[in-house]
């Protein structure tokens, strides 16, 4: 048991305090006990703090008695996030404070401008979340794979950068560091903006006959399903990071502006060229994401099999792809059919895609390549 | 065999003659030729053809001789499509002839200006492609369970309706009736808006640097996955629509000058209740878009399941999912770890979710619920 504990901990001694048992602060007690560091949890509604507690994400604040936390964790709303940092930088002298909130720079120029001690202060933001929220919501597991941004300032010191950075890791999550302008700079363009986009896009279907709707694909739903995201969230979030947001806005608004003036008169001299630019830019851009688990772009090559939509059959299909030994890099089900068939989606490594396909069809199945 | 071919060719008696032999033509030869209906290809490069009749799509048009097809197909690219129907009227005055274009009130004008037979005509959309093009990329199963639209004028003679109807149908397609106008209308805003919204996000990537994309996580690749499209292709599709698509993105650029003016002074008054609004509109158009199968939208649940990232993983989750009984309605692999867990993401019918947890946490999987 000691040998575990010791084993599990990685660098946290404890106690850590949760300040905000919502969905991420409750999950970070969940994380942290699991590995036996001792948490306390506070919230400003009591109903919440006790959820967390009965759940098991830590004991409540008022069992800390006169013991020091090593870390506290600010995990509440962004608009009211550098007050309860400020407040904890104070009431815990000896204590390194982070938050978890999802914009960065104004949190740490209002610190700033408090003259709190940065010193022990470090802004952090780790991207995961749910369609759930609150307490009940939450899992220990949550941060497991995900990434984990850590925005030291000028001012952190080299121990309470250790200090966060042990957190993260020890929640399972994918460390890195970025300045907070370069953070918000980032999530303006990787986050808030495919937001504001398919936010725009699914609005417009507002009005639209369902006979139309009908004929929606993969296309739509993919580019829309974001836009199912909380209001009450994202207010705060594009309200947080809006000057970063509105220069890339200013961006595709020229490129929209350009693209209904070509639109408007689609016979004249260089319209197709415009129109051609334009998807060339997509393609561009598209490519430039990375991969899975991080690693560079690629080319994975894609085939699709029809199966009938039953329980067993994708998974005698995975089976068998298991025993063919190829590994899956995406699977998609395609939604769009009117009928009872389904077509699933492979994606693989350019060098095992014929052999998939010759090795699927020896075994009946239909693939589409 | 006679048996299986009176059944399998359903009401289409043919011969059929394609004009145009890409993937969608080729494929349109191959599923008809898989139904026993005698098929005649053409095709203004030689190659094409010769490839296509090689796979066995169809003879080539030289061996129809004195015969008259029943049904013409023309496969031709979007701007050539009038033209190619015209000739195709006058060449066969006893055929049906239909197009598959995927913009279809311009073709029909067009038809009429010239005092086409419009009694033989059915203008149709097929919803079906791939990434590949060419007639070596056809598969006679394209076009299973896809939607095809059958678009027909006010001249259209039921008969021609009904042989269009039987083409679709005996290539598995799921059928359905727009006016040319409506469909125009339709597909601007299920299928060219969506390509437009993708691209113009996508192209803001181009200059971003690589630290700032390795953030990047589904969201991002949902939204951009189809700014991946072929430019060639979509100039035709966007210019042949470009009133339709005007339209709508006159529409969007309201929003986003309203959205950009809100975040240019986020402090002022009625600024937070702007971005709510935009969020929750996109929210009320999302949830319009239908479900799988064309069914009504359903609130599916969700749950996550970890699995280590190996072949065999996902195959062995499905499959005990199938032996516990649960149709899965969706199935996702996330992509934006850096680690090699992998989170698989499945939804079910609400009323399937909590057994399916149970079930799954009895089998010792990490279910994040």
């Amino acid at each position: 048991m000691s040998a575990f504990r010791t084993q599990g901990r990685g660098h946290l001694n404890g106690p850590v305090l949760v300040v905000g048992t919502g969905l991420l602060g409750t999950s970070i007690g969940l994380g942290l006990r699991g590995r036996g560091v001792a948490v306390y949890l506070s919230d400003p509604s009591p109903t919440n703090q006790a959820v967390a507690v009965d759940i098991g994400a830590g004991l409540p604040l008022a069992r800390l008695e006169g013991e020091q936390p090593e870390l506290v964790v600010v995990a509440a709303p962004p608009d009211v996030t550098a007050d309860v940092v400020a407040k904890a930088l104070a009431d815990y002298p000896d204590a390194v404070v982070i938050d978890i909130a999802s914009v960065k720079a104004g949190i740490l120029a209002e610190l700033r401008d408090r003259g709190a001690d940065l010193g022990r202060y470090v802004g952090t933001h780790p991207m995961a979340g749910r369609e759930k929220s609150g307490p009940v919501a939450a899992r220990g597991e949550l941060f497991t794979s995900m990434p984990w941004v850590l925005c030291p300032a000028e001012e952190t010191l080299a121990g309470s950068l250790r200090t966060a950075r042990a957190l993260a890791t020890d929640l399972g999550a994918v460390v890195s560091e970025f300045g907070a302008d370069e953070h918000d700079e980032a999530v303006a363009l990787v986050s808030h903006l495919p937001q504001v986009m398919s936010s725009l896009l699914a609005s417009r279907l507002q009005g639209t006959p369902p006979h139309a709707l009908s004929l929606a694909g993969n296309g739509l739903r993919d580019v829309t399903r974001i836009a199912a995201s909380d209001p009450t969230l994202w207010v705060q979030i594009l309200g947080g990071n809006a000057a970063k947001v509105v220069g890339i806005l200013q961006g595709v608004r020229e490129d929209l502006n350009r693209l209904i003036g070509t639109l408007e008169n689609p016979t004249a001299p260089g319209a197709r060229l415009d129109l051609a630019q334009l998807i060339s830019e997509g393609n561009a851009g598209q490519s430039r994401i990375p991969g899975k688990h991080g690693g560079p772009p690629q080319a994975y090559s894609w085939l699709t099999v029809l199966v009938d939509d039953t329980p067993g059959q994708i998974a005698r299909l995975l089976t068998e792809i298991g025993e063919i030994g190829v590994n899956l890099e995406d699977l998609r089900l395609d939604h769009s059919s009117g009928q009872n068939v389904g077509m699933v989606e492979l994606s693989v490594l350019p060098n095992k895609h014929d052999l998939l396909i010759e090795a699927l069809n020896d075994r009946g199945w239909r693939v589409l390549q």
